[in-house]
């Protein structure tokens, strides 16, 4: 059994994260590569209903993912998570409890952010209306050793798949699925 | 790619479930069937460290190690649970939880239990001097509904786990490995 990987993918609100994500589970799943993808939001609906948005409560929600997605790679499922982790520190934990981790920093500059967000929260962030959101009221701390940086304003997800994809050929985490 | 199952041993402190679990996960690695043990103890550290032992949190800590087990079984890897579960209505919600669930009740009399108990919980709790503690100073509901009941007092450990293999194999979730 060939252990895993886990792609995360790091970015403020509106990067692209759940785009990338689906469209890379779709890829990987056409390559017969058994895979999970984890949304977020929708795992704190799961795992963390009673967590918030402080330092302390983010860090525990991305702790459980991280050990839930070293135990799936173990088995050789691939996971994508799709997560803010705001904090490099955090994220060089993360890559400590998950042997297979390549991180993928979403980089989009924050006109372009509020420019996508159709529910309104940048702007209510940038009037200063909403604590704890992610690049305006609360820290994102720019990505220091990720595998790779993909720039969404400019190009294209399917883009950004393939280079992902890419990496983790260069990487030898898709061996047979060259 | 067929679906595997979660074994859910439950049962007071120091009816058995680690011992059991730890023989089961022998015996089915032997059989090459991938398999995770979720030990309640050792799990709590990772996934819940913020969570103490009211009915709120036991519930939260154990509807987490279901999702967890059933996303595992999803891509054919059988869990194997030793975690207390004290509350019928909690295992029904496991039970709609995981699809293949397989409940193993684990019923010891309590002089049992608290002869076995070499940290003297049992006695500190018989003492009143331990809250929470289940079976004695916090509840534990007979399960109404376990696919498999097992006198751990009179049975040995190995013989209790050829009953769950056996259980197993009568509701056809051991296929090919027969």
């Amino acid at each position: 059994m060939q252990p895993a990987f886990t792609v995360w993918l790091t970015g403020p609100p509106n990067s692209g994260k759940t785009t990338l994500a689906e469209i890379l589970r779709d890829e990987l799943t056409s390559l017969d590569c058994p895979v999970e993808l984890f949304d977020g939001n929708i795992l704190r609906d799961k795992l963390s209903p009673n967590l918030g948005f402080s330092r302390s409560d983010r860090e525990m929600h991305c702790r459980r993912v991280a050990y839930f997605c070293s135990v799936l790679n173990r088995h050789g499922v691939a996971c994508i998570v799709a997560l803010i982790a705001p904090y490099e520190e955090l994220r060089q934990e993360l890559r400590q409890e998950i042997p297979e981790y390549y991180e993928v920093f979403l980089d989009c500059p924050l006109d372009t952010l509020a420019a996508r967000d159709t529910k309104g929260l940048y702007a209510k962030a940038l009037a200063g209306e909403l604590p704890n959101f992610t690049g305006v009221t609360d820290p994102y701390e720019i990505p220091a050793a990720a595998e790779l940086t993909l720039d969404t304003q400019d190009e294209k997800p399917e883009q950004c798949v393939a280079a992902i994809l890419r990496g983790l050929r260069e990487q030898g985490l898709l061996p047979g699925l060259g």
